[in-house]
């Protein structure tokens, strides 16, 4: 379901990924579903089509995000598994009025950094204690290079496009709802995206009930690269996960040390990731394991995220209920 | 003045400055000003004495902090060139009374972290351009473990003694006054703390009047030594001042590598920024230079740390008025 | 041809690589050519019966190292293309006896390092010119741990089998053919290596006729995993590129840090490598590119082999003739 | 004795190492002499003079290497302790022949790695057995750019005067004497230094009874600054001593990082490790610690050296009789 940049992601890994055969690629474009289908030695097909399909046990839903929630209930509807990328939906209600009808369903949802071999290890070592109890995170995540400005009205903004993929890190790492939210927002990238109504530099911080704290450090733009750092402080030491750099090579010289820069975006960085998200999928889809990136956990990010463009407008701290 | 931590720093060091000579060392205890100034080859005195003595050109106020006050206007008043130690004194409205006695002093203030080679060469590569306009900042500043229960109640607490640091940083880094100022903060190294009203750990976030955000990480106890990084974020590039470690050795295994801790205190970790700060009093007091760290900046830093405070109780963000 | 350690890296990647489809698998034990098959989707045949079909455009030799070249022979007589992993045969003078039967062969042979993405940004680096004309090297090529006793006697013996990858490094990277080399050599890991008459441990200066110089560094068995690295000096400055490691995580405590261990093996160090290579392969097959690892390029690191040998064993340096 | 180079090191060290005070400096250049003297608060005396001062306990011999051994003979003659700058003499037969002398005196060489805190910390990981039983070692020891030439023919050569660093640390590390040696050199930095007869780029390799392996690496022009490094293999692993670099800052862009230089030359790297070697000096001079760099130590290095140099000339491998 969508032949567009997830939907080129996820397409050929199911491919490759042991338990799944990509039979169908359904998007409205004519062009862009033939181009994938080829790609991926699978069939063009309508959602009704695909859907009908007794052999088709799950479907992966990379439609643009307001199709989302709609392509994944009729999926859900028609009895299939279902992979949904973020966010559920853009509209926080609506996507809390259709969680009953996720209660029963084999459904993961694309927070692919909990599948990265590299934050999988940071929690590895989290949880076997080698710094103690959790107090405190910081979450790197800046982009690159800004969106065209085209993408910033149908993206949801800054945080429930970007940023939640850190609100929903900070709940897997820290083991606890926050309950307070402060997030500090400017427009200083591309004026442009100022007079969409979005922003583009953020700070938030989060609090939870214990007093763990939690900082997400957000760009649309960086000018060094896609970086994607985690540093977990406990009470005997720190762990951090650092950058992914493209090679290992460095040059010496009376100026210094210049070495490689580091993963230029996503599909360098989180590759490995997103095959493993599809391996997941793959279980789930089989009734093996329980999904690992539920439907909750996508309205409890969504939440988080829309308390971040609450607080940033209203420059006040939000106080939260706990959502998941 | 005053032959205590900060004292067993400064005189020593004192003697080794060009320019400086260590004459008297004052301390109403007598066993350790005797001691600091048997190891300084310098003479005890009363602080009438020294500051009577017209061969004394300038006096280090390095008492403790409920004294610097009094002890940098007594110096002033003697016509003195005076170096002090941080914060100039734990109530604003005292500090910002006594500020028109100190306009036509020759003063510098002791933060020390603008003096350290590893920040000033941060901050070089910043005003050299090289990654565009800052737009936004990381200062890390974690102390390895946490003080004496009976160093919290006059210390001033967290921010006033500690985080104060990290806000005159992010002053003479952004190079813009901070506006807006958020704080979060919990007592989780240790109860005592909490019982005495203060916190030991902190988020805080600062946004100026051009939208530049900053973020400051404090703790009392990292576990892993002291941990004091900088990341300036700006339009085309970051730069990063990290940790110094201890050495350069690492052991490789099947487990992986094992390398040297960080520096484990300030002494070892700040001891060139010490030294500097000293040479550079030490051309104040002569006339040579202006004061790079004012009494100016010791009131706009204690007014944030003082919001600091305000906005962690209150849990509110905090307008500021701009105070430099 | 071969379903072994090697075939079985290399018959996947054919599978993935465009340009190529993977036909026959062949192999004297038929229940290792039956695995390989069926995981890459192909048939079970004979040689004859291969090389007999008008489809097949091309043949990895991936036989035991004592059949390579009679494989190499058989494909390349029939017309095919040919990637042949190292070395071409563990007897120099055979491997020189029918280098003219390659001479117009479409011929890649299996010196991966070449096509590793970490050691081709080295080149690039230094070839660009960033530290000025190459003056020396240091190759570091240690195994994790010691191959199985049985290994040893087909095997070639450190030279043939291992250290021959690094004298075909050394011949890329010094751009000049080594006119001098000594190797000393000792066993130090297991006396059951040196009882059949191996070292594995040893230490080879190369010096070029222009004098520039190159050590190798070899060991059966780190203990750390799979060390790879490269130091190139130039007369400005050097280039070195480092070990890959599993993950960027790393733990900070008051004992210091712990980091991720390096790559373990082959498998994981060099995957893109063998990617690449075949990849270059399907572009040789098809006449599209000269090959960059040539027949000569085997014949010239064999000959270097076993002036390795030779010198370790008589403690004595060789002059060599140039070979390639 | 001698205020050139290493005199300006040492003479400033003493004066700050507790339990030695520097009376006087004797150079045969007046201005020389009196410039040292006056930096350090001693009196300018004839050797004579100094040596008659019956309060005189020790000296430190830093003139020039052609008169190291009669002065260190004139001081061990006149009962006073010694500390000498490497290498004891040029002529290791002369050098052997005066060792009786110095049987029982109270003496320390300056082969000041042994005291550098990093190379410290590596041999102590080394003797925990962190790594298990060394097996071989890799020592890294280029100078940053070329000495003048002028300096070439009194300096005894690259093996003598730079190399003979490595033969010690190469002895100390490996805990053994080596038995046999293999050195290939060049001149590939300027040809002015061949004319001399000397070379600037070598590789030395070692062997010892046991069939360890040392190699070492010089250059007398990096490009890039003072490289420094130790690496030791083990049976379970490696211990790396890295190079100490400038700062700690660097700076990402899409071009990829750009970090601080590495030290430019001994002064920066090895400060600590001179005034450790002046502390230990004290130590033996006050007969409170047998000396860590003996006579025996210094002919056993240069005895090593005029190996290097034999087997350079011939392109042979030597034989060793192990001297210390």
């Amino acid at each position: 379901m969508g032949a567009g940049r997830m939907g080129q992601v996820h397409g050929p890994n199911a491919v490759r990924t042991p338990g799944l055969r990509l039979k169908y690629v359904v998007d409205p474009r004519p062009g862009a579903a033939q181009a994938l289908a080829a790609r991926c030695g699978a069939a063009v097909a309508t959602l009704e089509q695909a859907l009908d399909d007794p052999a088709v046990g799950g479907v992966l839903v990379c439609s643009s995000t307001d199709r989302h929630l709609a392509h994944a209930l009729a999926a859900v509807d028609a009895g299939k598994a279902v992979f949904c990328e973020k966010p559920i939906d853009l509209d926080l209600d609506k996507a809390r009025e259709a969680q009953p009808r996720f209660r029963d369903a084999r459904f993961v949802l694309g927070f692919n950094r909990r599948y990265d071999p590299h934050f999988l290890a940071l929690k590895r070592r989290l949880d076997a204690g080698e710094v103690g109890a959790l107090e405190s995170l910081q979450l790197v995540n800046h982009d690159p290079a800004a969106p065209p400005p085209g993408f910033i009205p149908t993206s949801g903004g800054l945080f429930k496009d970007f940023t939640i993929h850190d609100l929903d890190m900070a709940r897997w790492l820290l083991g606890e709802e926050p309950t307070e939210l402060f997030c500090a927002a400017s427009c200083l990238v591309d004026p442009e995206i100022g007079r969409l109504g979005d922003v583009d530099t953020a700070r938030t911080v989060l609090r939870t009930a214990s007093g763990r704290l939690c900082v997400i450090s957000n760009t649309r733009r960086s000018g060094y690269g896609y970086d994607q750092r985690v540093e977990a402080f406990g009470a005997a030491g720190m762990i951090a996960a650092g950058n992914v750099v493209l090679d290992t090579v460095g040059t010496l010289t009376e100026d210094g040390l210049g070495a490689a820069p580091i993963a230029p975006g996503f599909p360098q960085r989180f590759a490995a990731s997103y095959r493993a998200l599809l391996a997941h999928f793959a279980e789930v889809a089989q009734g093996l394991a329980p999904s690992r990136t539920r439907y909750a956990d996508g309205i409890a990010a969504l939440a988080l995220a829309e308390a971040c463009g609450q607080s940033a407008r209203s420059g006040r701290a939000i106080r939260l209920q706990g959502d998941a």
